[in-house]
């Protein structure tokens, strides 16, 4: 589509010059996201107040255009991609923190912030928010509310949905709407704030976000344990979880990852290697022998192969330099390899594991997997190449596998890159008819004619 | 209203005589909650299980009769009183234990299963569910999630929000809906699951959860604190939040409150004690010295008067006796009081706390608060005779401004009770005409022809 001339005479009413864009080739970049997905906007919006989102969306339902709010464009699923084109509402500019409460352990902010930006404002009152994607120096608070994006935290200081008090924000229809409360409890009315994040722009676009802030810890050790296979770290997953102490990082590394590793880095790693386990345990100095011994006794089970404690902050760099290691050869074995973030329960992961190396063997595609253990949230890559049309069809059909053995072990699909684009066509694999028809429903609520983030999130029948 | 012939026939049909109740005596007690308010119900139902509960509520569709969904009755809201007659379904007879997982950290129940047995199952593997309210023993798993009622916990652990996976339920359009994951992380789809909690049942009745457990921890403390003024008290309040040991309760009294123990118990408190903290610290054992040790120097602000640990379990017993002794104190002072749970940012509660003593002298009413000063839920009890006029028209006056100091103070009007019918006029001060639309449109996506629990939770166009 190209848009109308009496919007675009709107447009530069609305806009100074410097906040909109509406050259092909100056918009073309906003077309993007880290999906390498693209289709090309109409034009791009800088908006920098919340009244002019409200402005530009009610301008947009007058001409019914399409509106793809987005952030840096780190996500992975094409969920910013404006598929049907029209107008790209871009929140980079909407970048202040507006307000540092640590009496009340809150901090106001606009969408476009980075999540870095949020951590060092937490931290210099000794708080942090729990939140933290492996891109968090470029990502904005807006897309980390937007896909409710977690990180190795997570395990114990939730998503975003636990880590979120209220938002401000303006609906598809341009109405002007403020959810939940300043405080840490509050039941008036329905709790639209978590309805919102993770809806991925589909519903409402955020325009401030109250965020719940935690005290940083006083002090952090790093464990790495060694498996003799991924079945026994499983096991030393499920042990750590039950007892009290709770890491603030359980991340796991299969054997092919190892494989991977110790054929492109240096990391040493024991020659019997067939997982490896990174666990982080954070709280009081005085509690942390007893907390790491606790974690320690809990991951040796049958098959561990060694387990050590870091000792220095060089050591802990070596550690997590084995975890880092890890996604350079990845990209040097395949650049354009699929990244799958499903979920299971964190019991199923040895079967999880198992079936992937059964469905890998019989597409002929080798699956790495890696992620977040203590969540049961597993990054599962394929490693093929899509310009490779036997490739690309072996890893269609190996996909459609893959998330019915993740399904039929009690998982869920995605656990925080989101739907988007990529992955629409398999929700209804996980959501059934009915309440598939109620989220469109409620969708419709906020955004009557559709023009929201179109395509996006829920499948097919959606806008 | 009296149900139709046909209703009451086809009623017989789907449930057996021993499961259904149509005469008005037997009925009678179905129509209360705690909150003393009355309405007739013309049958209650005793489903047990979730298919019956679809063909009850398409049944009620098919005769436009009203659902009213409850549990044990423990709701002070009036959230379960058939205001319009019609049919209640009483969940109690779900009290099926579906599933304990400690690996997986999870806990599978029918909505009429007590908070207690819930704790039970979840104890016998080294489990709790963080939601603890004072009714534990008696309410139902059902009404903590309509509520989203909380306790003393909710501080450390959060409420059913933060603590619960996914949900089973049926639309007041009689569908089988399923929300949500059975793992910590999942953000496929909309979050229908923190919709439907706190909904009131208005939205859908929940026939099955899917609960996150915790692992107890090994030790706690209990600790209690005195000070000479509540703005003092609320000082500790904000430090001991400021610093990276949470409490696992953290609850105050105010002066009033401690005249009342005064009075009317034998617990044995400092003459000049204005203001009282009660605090319990959880964790490891050998973590507690230090952890106690850094609550103990936050609480020990300007005005501490004095500042103990209990040594011995008699002790704990001993410091709770004094929390303890307030309810049945204010019953024997105002066995009508008012109860409202008003919420408040931490800092915002010495100004809360004066504001409540003027409108106390203003309207010569006496209020006497305590709560869960970790959250700023204040319990403001208006310790009044409803059934005197002069008083009764004195407390709504004095209600109403007690909202909008709360309002001004950036807070809510409720934390763990919930709107029902006894709060739905205020609302609208706290939630723009924007916001409430949109949530009566989630409403009707649920529930088109207003059948499920009418007359609750939002103001009055809400049907």
């Amino acid at each position: 589509m190209s848009l109308p001339r009496p919007m675009l005479d709107a447009l530069a009413e609305l806009l100074p010059a410097e906040d909109l864009l509406t050259e092909a080739g100056d918009c073309w970049t906003y077309g993007y996201d880290n999906s390498k997905r693209h289709a090309p906007p109409d034009a791009v919006a800088f908006p920098r107040e919340h009244d002019q989102i409200v402005a530009l969306v009610r301008l947009c339902n007058e001409h019914r255009v399409p509106i793809t709010p987005r952030g840096r464009g780190t996500g992975t699923t094409g969920a910013t991609v404006p598929l049907r084109g029209g107008l790209v509402l871009s929140l980079e500019r909407m970048d202040r923190i507006i307000r540092v409460d640590p009496d009340n352990r809150l901090l106001i902010a606009q969408p476009g912030v980075t999540n870095l930006a949020v951590q060092q404002a937490a931290a210099e009152h000794g708080f942090f928010w729990p939140p933290d994607p492996t891109s968090a120096a470029a990502c904005t608070l807006g897309g980390n509310l937007a896909y409710n994006s977690a990180g190795p935290r997570a395990v114990k200081y939730g998503t975003p949905r636990e880590n979120t008090l209220g938002l401000r924000a303006v609906t598809g229809a341009g109405d002007s709407i403020r959810t939940g409360v300043m405080t840490t409890k509050g039941v008036v009315g329905y709790d639209l704030t978590r309805l919102i994040i993770g809806s991925e722009g589909t519903l409402a676009i955020i325009t401030e976000a109250a965020l719940k802030l935690t005290p940083k810890p006083a002090a952090k050790r790093t464990l790495q344990a060694v498996y003799a296979d991924m079945t026994a770290a499983a096991h030393a997953v499920a042990a750590i979880m039950a007892q009290p102490v709770v890491p603030c990082a359980l991340e796991f590394i299969d054997g092919a990852a190892i494989e991977m590793i110790r054929s492109y880095s240096k990391a040493e790693l024991p020659a019997a290697a067939g997982a490896l386990l990174m666990i982080e345990v954070d709280g009081a100095p005085a509690s942390l022998d007893e907390a790491v011994g606790e974690v320690m006794r809990a991951a040796d089970v049958e098959g561990c192969l060694s387990a050590k404690v870091a000792g220095s902050q060089q050591e802990v760099e070596a550690l997590w330099a084995t975890r880092k290691a890890l996604s350079p050869a990845l990209r040097t074995v395949a650049p354009k390899k699929i990244n799958e973030d499903v979920v299971v329960p964190v019991s199923h992961i040895p079967s999880l594991i198992d079936g992937l190396r059964t469905l890998g063997r019989r597409h002929d595609i080798t699956i790495v997997n890696f992620g977040h253990a203590g969540n049961g949230n597993i990054h599962v890559n394929l490693l093929i190449d899509p310009d490779d049309p036997r490739q690309a069809a072996a890893a269609e059909a190996c996909l459609q596998e893959v998330f019915e053995l993740v399904l039929s072990l009690e998982g869920t699909l995605s656990g925080e890159h989101g739907i988007g684009l990529v992955k629409r066509d398999f929700v209804s694999l996980e959501i059934d008819a009915a309440t598939l028809a109620l989220m469109r429903g409620i969708k419709h609520e906020f955004d009557p004619l559709g023009l929201l983030n179109p395509d996006k999130a829920l499948p097919g029948a959606a806008t």
